[in-house]
């Protein structure tokens, strides 16, 4: 099937690689997660490699793991999103800056400011993922003892959204005029006063702050559920999607830029981007050894747990080196038990190669050569599975080296990846528009 | 008197210019305040001229002013500090990077994560300006009708400190081992759990970020207030300080030291730079024909205001090209009055040029030669007056060129100020130890 429809990539980098084994790996850069100049080496080079974005996930506290599963983790001391993206917009000139911001933790005025500033420091390359913060540890550290249930985070992210997006349109584009002979800074007749008065939040604003480089910095969410979903149709512009098999991810398209098309939004003009964790060999026998060597750095303490909780059984009493045994039927997810009751029958894996499995990483993987994995993606990409992909390398700074060297020129010779930027903007390089501003005329309406 | 005492420089930078006219000077770049290329070149300018820090004040709304005055200022649209001074963190390498954050408007886990982040990406060149934000404006723009009260901000603003500090000695310094055969990222023994419940907080911890590299940054405040001075000279080790007279910063001095020794402090432990704006001629007439003309850009819409409220009486009837007539008494405060009256007698000014003056910047300021403002910072340091200044420029970049071409030079010509960095940290070039962490014992004791 020809088509000219273009792969859109981000890469996943908080922690910069997502494999737990990551950082043991043999030649891996153990502090690749908290060491600027290694950081600023990785995202020269996906710059290189045309990424749409570096894609910062983030979390709020110390993630709620068992401590022996904690001490293993290098995702333990992180920079903050803002100020890591801002040092990095230093060294960089296309690629996009997406930070996670929560709005069940923070205030909208601060939230509004930030990304303007960033976007501002960058020429118009933030995205802001928002999030609502699920992690009960998360709300500790923020004087609540009790967690905001989902439905009420949602109804708050949602009033969020609009402030912040009312507080990044306080002036007109063209509002500073800078006349020294009349001694006039901004018209007053380009400067709009929010005065919000909701449920959830009260915020007068003006943001002191002029309006962001790209109208608004890239709005991008992450949410599965129902509610996630309904405001990623509502609002989002790119969508992280967990991703499972290519039916799944086909139906999750389906349904988000459904939902778009019924409450009148162009449907590209939000890009899904289900993760993929790429593991490239120059055959797939090497590649499928490079992860089996991968998962065998995860301890077996914290694999088992992993293992334990993907079965809703406890699996510490199994014999690590032989087969997965039967288990009586529980209350747990029988999709999740069932997905990895097939893992093991299919790849004909030990307890201990399944736990190291899901104790590394558990979710989509397209493990091979440049070439198999650039099939997979165009298959994903042409058969509405995805708009791109938000990529994991296995190990760095090698597991990035080799997507960027192999995968994307395959890529790009199959017409479906931009061989150089198309834009300044991180909006003009997803395709997206403008958006206009809601208070004032002089700008290109949105959509 | 010989002295081998040191002084510190800091450079007062939001707004680039303190000065209300400063856009507007002849050769000035009008977007100083606002525009990245320009900020990196005046850091750098800055950082030749070997300042200790770069200095962000900051404000949680727009200044709250009348529009008619609101309209001709430059600090309308301003980056955020910590996204600003993390980009500016890329282009130096021995600055300190001193970032405004408030204790009243914001969590104690995100600025305490903030700051350490900046640390590190900078090598241990941040610092904290503790302020609780007296702007009732910016309480409109976090939810709150009623603006905390003076006291319960300072009480809420002691107890912040020593979360923030708290959580910053989550880790040992040493806490990451990071050893690849074994598995082991960290050394649990190595890690505290704050588990903070006060008064006004309550926050569990860890921090998810290695200790900074500085222990803490390092602690900056300016309060004036009795409740200022205290929380000063318990915490503070840098005090930006408002001015008035050299007997006014002697008394200052030896109040906030004072209190020090009371409370056990090391006195050489805080430094006290009072806020000086400074402007250089080749002739002390020339400096002050500068003076007078930054002042003429001063609207006078604006500026009468100025003279009201210092006053404590409507300025506007007066004839402004006729002296200061006689005001009846007010129940305004008098010392504020009589220096402005003061002034006028001493200075010969005209109603409007009295205006002007407050309406630009009526602190202390040296105005002279490289010599004479030199003999007058080495009388405030070698008298007990100060520390060093936060130096003010009149406009940018000349302003700030001439400081560091020709006072810089002067001042090290008299072995009063260095001519390179002591040290790689902003703690190292302060003279200023590094705090032990409360936990462990594996650093010096603080002190």
């Amino acid at each position: 099937m020809a088509s000219t429809k273009q792969l859109r990539l981000g890469a996943f980098m908080r922690p910069v690689s997502i494999h737990t084994g990551a950082w043991r790996y043999p030649g891996a850069w153990r502090d690749a997660n908290f060491n600027l100049p290694r950081l600023t080496q990785l995202i020269k080079t996906l710059e290189r490699g045309c990424f749409d974005a570096f894609f910062m996930a983030d979390h709020l506290a110390l993630l709620n793991m068992p401590v022996e599963a904690l001490k293993r983790s290098h995702t333990v001391t992180s920079f903050e999103p803002f100020t890591l993206l801002s040092a990095l917009s230093q060294h960089t000139t296309h690629i996009g800056l997406v930070a996670t911001a929560s709005t069940t933790f923070d205030e909208p005025f601060h939230i509004a400011r930030r990304f303007a500033s960033l976007d501002h420091l960058s020429q118009g390359r933030a995205g802001w993922n928002i999030v609502t913060t699920s992690n009960p540890d998360a709300a500790l550290n923020f004087g609540r003892d009790d967690h905001m249930e989902h439905d009420e985070r949602y109804a708050r992210a949602r009033e969020f959204y609009d402030v912040v997006t009312g507080l990044w349109d306080s002036w007109a584009d063209d509002a500073f005029i800078r006349d020294a002979d009349s001694g006039l800074f901004f018209d007053t007749d380009r400067l709009h006063v929010l005065d919000h008065k909701g449920k959830h939040l009260s915020v007068r604003g003006p943001l002191h702050i002029a309006r962001p480089v790209q109208g608004w910095p890239v709005i991008v969410q992450a949410g599965a559920s129902e509610a996630g979903r309904q405001l990623a149709a509502e609002t989002a512009e790119v969508v992280f999607a967990g991703a499972g098999t290519l039916a799944n991810a086909q139906a999750f398209y389906a349904d988000v830029k459904g939902r778009m098309r019924r409450l009148g939004r162009d449907p590209d003009h939000l890009k899904i981007l289900p993760g993929a964790f790429v593991v490239v060999g120059d055959t797939v026998e090497e590649a499928h050894a490079i992860r089996t060597r991968l998962d065998s750095l995860v301890h077996y303490d914290s694999a088992i747990a992993s293992l334990s909780i993907a079965l809703g059984h406890d699996a510490s009493l199994f014999d690590p080196d032989g087969p997965l045994p039967e288990i009586p039927p529980t209350n747990a997810s029988q999709s999740s038990r069932e997905r990895v009751i097939d893992l093991a029958l299919r790849e004909g894996l030990t307890v201990r190669q399944l736990a190291q499995r899901l104790g590394g990483y558990g979710g989509q993987a397209f493990v091979g050569t440049a070439q198999t994995i650039a099939d997979e993606m165009q298959e994903w990409l042409e058969t509405e599975g995805c708009d791109g992909f938000n990529v994991m390398f296995p190990w760095l700074p090698g597991g990035l080296d080799d997507f960027v060297d192999k995968v994307v020129p395959e890529l790009q010779r199959r017409g479906i990846f931009r061989t150089a930027y198309e834009g300044r903007t991180l909006r003009e390089n997803l395709g997206l528009p403008r958006p206009g501003n809601r208070f004032f005329e002089s700008q290109p309406a949105r959509e």
